[in-house]
């Protein structure tokens, strides 16, 4: 899995919006149409029947992702929710391409909703760490691509997945046996032109590419992980991800049937906008785009202050008349993540649209928010021992019953 | 590894000869040119001074194989003898795609020679089973493919290969770790466009034929096999095969350097002809063209009397006066691989050549020999256990030392 936008040389001004799991960009360089892209993938809006469904199905409140369109697509969760309500358990897949030692908060989004739906659903998850994907993309070494993919495993544990529910794999490390055979069999339902269609491959792309989707579609299938589930395969896959993953899953639903197994289902979420905007997801090649969980409080205090786009007006004068443009004010995006409590956010948005605050207050507000989120992230993640990530990544059975 | 030749529909009187690892076609649908193909494939021809010089090294004369030119090209085989000259040892790899449950007689060739190399160098050897090629091109399940290999084991093992130096795994068992790492390395050095132009994939072909080529390529890197050579990169590798399968390993020779390995060396051999006459390799879907190990005494016989095609002339006056045609007669070519007592091959070579000896009497000898030979094997294969199987495909160190 990818987490962040590498745009192709010639992939940014397109005159159509570009979403593929390796470049994102809008129309002529502009916002994404998300109401288009869902037209464009095929996919269904995540409405307010099925927020409160789960609500229901769950006796909690649905997670702030959810009640506010963060994971605001899906393919078949109604599915799931429909299985689940007749007593069948479905398990939980996402994933991580690690690509950078440090993640930032955009890379955290699934990790976090995924660790909501295992608490409230208390279904198992497997976790996959697309090493081998960073090698062939980021022309990374083997040797680097797993330090990564290690040290990466150690933020998502960080984030509270619970142990006896949660396996978490690395390609190079996993791949092989019952998966390696997924692999084949799921290659051999794909044809060289699908994949140029899907995912866009040139002659000039190495053959690795081109081999790459079935490895991250063999895990939305139980048989590729028989320490878990046996032989079993009619347990139901959901996959919590970006919806910049949809092309690989669009692939695997449409090889399950023909192997005898559920189409996995999907939730998907918007991009997480960079600092400067929202007109892709965070440019991994410019540190100030983001704030990463490394960050110290100080670093996120300049980051907000100096680079976050502001929806404020040009003058004093002018922001108390107009109020802000809440439409492009990225201190108002990160908040509609992370602050937790609606009321708040509420006037925020109000006081704040109406020009009775000012952009200074709410990056103020913002800056506390995410201060406390990464030193809370970065306590967790120093807890973590390397005995945690072995019994992390350990082949062996979960408790899958509840 | 493909041990026969699946022509495509429209491989069949081509104006130029085709040989690829699935097709096998002469020019115009006639016999396979060989100094051509040498000049096609840019390997080189095997001389007397290599077969001296392998002589001289070992000790004892060379295998039948080595010596009438059945093995007759060859890519830096003088490179590894200059080596082992010094005192470098080598390691051998040759293969096969289990795509039938007996083998034939052409099948037993590679392993047949592959020993004799065993035995005069004292090298470890590795042999790959591609089970999930033959999966992905037969249209085989998975199980079914790997039964198979199971099944092909036995035949291989029933060759008389030394335990202590012969790791034989099958690529859905084995396919993972340090393995899984260097398809993942190689891959990334091949595009797309060269594996059209090496093997004429096409967009219509799945895309497991497109990511399988690195699964061929691994085994001549002694770093997947670090059961067995540790971390080493510099020790040599030599391929054994039919000269069908050089577009594997030219791909691989042309990615070594890159990776830090030695190219892997190779020895070629013709292919075996089917007993209808030499225009390729024998298929899999006539019985009647092949004899198997698993054919009775009397099968051979029937075989042989009944398909075998003869040198001989239409009358026995016209025998007499113009001799057997010894460049078309199918038992002599037979008796050329597998009689191993030079000066009774010369004698029948003469006298049938020059029309004393009637087509009769040379299949009669034929016959003979085969049946002792496919006799012998049938008893070898008998007395292979399961346990025997499992021994050789365990993954543990091997004595590479002498």
């Amino acid at each position: 899995m990818s987490g962040d936008a590498d745009r192709r040389e010639n992939g940014a001004d397109n005159e159509e919006q570009i979403i593929t799991p390796w470049e994102v960009s809008g129309k002529d360089g502009g916002k994404i149409d998300y109401d288009k892209l869902i037209d464009q993938f095929g996919c269904q809006k995540l409405d307010s029947s099925l927020v409160d469904r789960v609500e229901k199905l769950t006796g909690v409140p649905a997670h702030p992702f959810l009640r506010r369109g963060v994971f605001f697509a899906h393919r078949e969760f109604d599915k799931i929710l429909e299985a689940y309500e007749k007593g069948e358990k479905f398990y939980l897949y996402t994933g991580r391409g690690p690509s950078s030692e440090a993640l930032h908060l955009g890379h955290l989004v699934p990790f976090m909703f995924t660790k909501y739906l295992q608490d409230v659903f208390q279904v198992p998850l497997v976790i996959q760490l697309t090493d081998d994907e960073k090698c062939m993309w980021k022309n990374l070494t083997v040797e680097e691509s797993q330090r990564l993919a290690r040290e990466n495993a150690k933020d998502i544990i960080a984030c509270g997945f619970d142990i006896t529910k949660t396996f978490i794999f690395s390609d190079f490390n996993y791949v092989g046996g019952a998966f390696y055979q997924n692999m084949v069999r799921i290659a051999k339902c794909v044809t060289l032109n699908q994949v140029r269609g899907i995912f866009g491959f040139v002659g000039e792309d190495h053959i690795g590419k081109v081999s790459f989707p079935p490895v991250q579609a063999a895990p939305s299938f139980p048989t590729s992980f028989p320490h878990i589930f046996g032989k079993r395969k009619d347990t139901r896959c959901l996959i919590p991800c970006a919806i910049d993953q949809d092309p690989y899953f669009r692939m695997t639903r449409d090889v399950a049937p023909r192997l005898g197994y559920h189409k996995p289902a999907l939730i998907e979420s918007l991009f997480f906008p960079a600092l400067q905007g929202e007109s892709g997801k965070m440019s991994a090649s410019d540190p100030n785009s983001a704030i990463y969980v490394t960050d110290s409080a100080k670093d996120i205090k300049n980051k907000i202050m100096k680079y976050a786009f502001s929806g404020g007006r040009d003058t004093v004068e002018n922001h108390r008349k107009y109020g802000a443009n809440l439409e492009v004010d990225v201190p108002v995006k990160y908040l509609s993540f992370f602050l937790e409590n609606d009321a708040e956010l509420a006037n925020i948005k109000q006081e704040y649209g109406a020009g009775r605050m000012l952009t200074g207050e709410v990056k103020k507000r913002l800056i506390d928010v995410l201060s406390s989120m990464v030193e809370r992230h970065r306590k967790a993640r120093a807890a973590v021992t390397e005995e945690m990530v072995d019994a992390f990544m350990a082949i062996r059975p979960l408790n899958i019953l509840g």
